[in-house]
């Protein structure tokens, strides 16, 4: 650990209480791999499934482990999500018995907004570039006395998704493969957070990169830099779940501390590698799920690697943008 | 068992031992469900996601156990198939170090052809609808005194399948469900025999059923009426993976002592079926791979089910036809 973080705001014991939290909720998602896109690449690729968790991404996993932390006092939650934290809180809520009340981009994919109310929430609809999603949804919180359920800036969550590392260290072990990289997709830094700490802590010698959609580099930038930036509020992907605008403070202070750095991949590449996906994992990615992916197989590790694991975070994509992917091809 | 097989085919040992010599080769495959599509259909629904095994289909159980049983002398093997065992036949002599020599229908998926090809077998094609596939492969092994590897009328091919049915029942328990009924795709009868046998031995009470496309019913009519039976070769299906002309002389005898019945479902079914497991498991499945999860789908198991396993048998399916499926929609 770095000196400027003498006590990380999550640990790895925060980790594997999160594992017995979720266990009854969420599952043990496949860590898969294809023998031709392993020897295309030259080094043995595999693909921890995120997609493949219920509500189809991990936000399941740290959502679970904050609503199933809360009292028994507590019957309302609020959360603010482009889509996947927004089914999962849904579902957890829903789990428990709670209300939940979830404020959602207007342009989110219609898929994510249909799940979300079928896990039984209420959804609320703001206008992503000129409200604060921040502002309505602590309103929301404040009037009906709910508790907010942030998506990244919140330990219980990154915690939650940690056990993503945690998988990924014992699947590892099972099939006698040692990794020199793990690669995380990072939005507002939370999955890669978790998953960093657990993944540090259990596979000695092992580094994590953080993969982030060009235009939405702010991790990768604010690694190099040392301090908190953001992005070009212009910038647009088509990875609607990963496209943050800056790194958290909780996220941040752990990620600079447990990362190696970062690749910013274009929204061209993604399509081709959702499409790479379709064709030899026989899985469907969303864009923001391919970008750890997309890193792994544009060959951006570094030389000598003999294994890697990228995380596909999540498959909630309309059918339209799948149709999109399936157009451009796959890379090989 | 039936006393007219007072001595079946292949035994519960036979699939035990094949489960232990094609460990190295194959993967644990996971058994998914989806909550929301649990909640529509009033039972809990598994899917044994076979699209996910290496090459894309289940297919590499049977040929994997079958090469890996030859002794050394054989150097050359040969196969028939329409796309899934040739490249399981393919990937399993690849790794054996034997050159493989597959025929394959000229209007195989593209997909299916070009993955032949890329686990290093060569291909010999032929017009499905004119000429014999057995002759032609009968008289290569003949010529280069190959080993012929039959795609289900063959006693290591079905125990090789039979796989699948231990991994139900052990995930299954895993999962501390029991299901009802078992659900496979039938072509030939190689899969549901193998997985039938094995599934009838290891969960007490549940029943197996077939299913077939529409017009390739073959089992289905051959189980009502107790003979062998084949289709009107003028009948076409979208579902390549499992259109043969009649019932194998082996999987029937099997067959009919272990099936409940099976059930005909129609290409438009199993299109909409393709764009539910794509928007509720994140799956993709193949039109032939898709026909038990339609049967579930469309209501076809009795009434009073609370849980049932389908077979997605596999995931090797042209862009263009997964278009077609997006196009067509989910059942919700």
């Amino acid at each position: 650990m770095n000196p400027q973080s003498p006590s990380p705001a999550v640990t790895i014991a925060d980790i594997r209480k999160a594992a017995d939290r979720i266990a009854p909720h969420a599952i043990r998602t496949p860590l898969l791999e294809s023998p031709r896109l392993n020897d295309w690449l030259g080094f043995r690729l595999l693909v921890k499934c995120e997609n493949l968790q219920h509500t189809g991404s991990f936000k399941l996993r740290g959502a679970t482990n904050a609503v199933m932390s809360l009292p028994d006092s507590v019957t309302d939650v609020v959360a603010y999500s482009s889509g996947n934290h927004a089914q999962a809180v849904a579902r957890a809520a829903s789990r428990r018995g709670m209300n939940a009340t979830i404020v959602m981009p207007e342009d989110a994919p219609a898929l994510k907004i249909e799940g979300t109310k079928a896990y039984g929430a209420e959804v609320v609809t703001y206008d992503r570039y000129n409200e604060s999603r921040e502002e309505i949804g602590g309103a929301i919180a404040a009037e009906r006395n709910a508790e907010l359920i942030r998506p990244f800036e919140d330990v219980r969550v990154i915690a939650g998704q940690g056990t993503i590392g945690l998988e990924i260290a014992s699947q590892c072990a099972e099939l006698g493969a040692t990794p020199d990289h793990v690669i995380s997709c990072c939005g507002g830094g939370g999955l890669i957070a978790g998953t960093s700490l657990a993944v540090t802590s259990q596979i000695p010698g092992a580094k994590v990169w953080a993969a982030e959609p060009e235009g939405f580099d702010d991790t990768i930038r604010s690694l190099e830099s040392g301090e908190i930036l953001s992005v070009d509020p212009a910038n647009r992907s088509i990875c609607d779940a990963v496209v943050t605008p800056s790194p958290g403070e909780i996220t941040f202070s752990i990620n600079r501390n447990t990362l190696s750095g970062g690749f910013a991949v274009s929204d061209d590449l993604v399509l081709k590698v959702m499409a790479t996906a379709f064709k030899h994992l026989k899985i469907v990615v969303e864009p923001g799920g391919a970008v750890a992916m997309a890193a792994a197989l544009d060959g951006r590790l570094p030389a000598g690697t003999n294994c890697a694991v990228a995380v596909a975070s999540g498959g909630n994509v309309d059918p339209e943008m799948f149709a999109r992917a399936l157009a451009a091809g796959p890379l090989f």
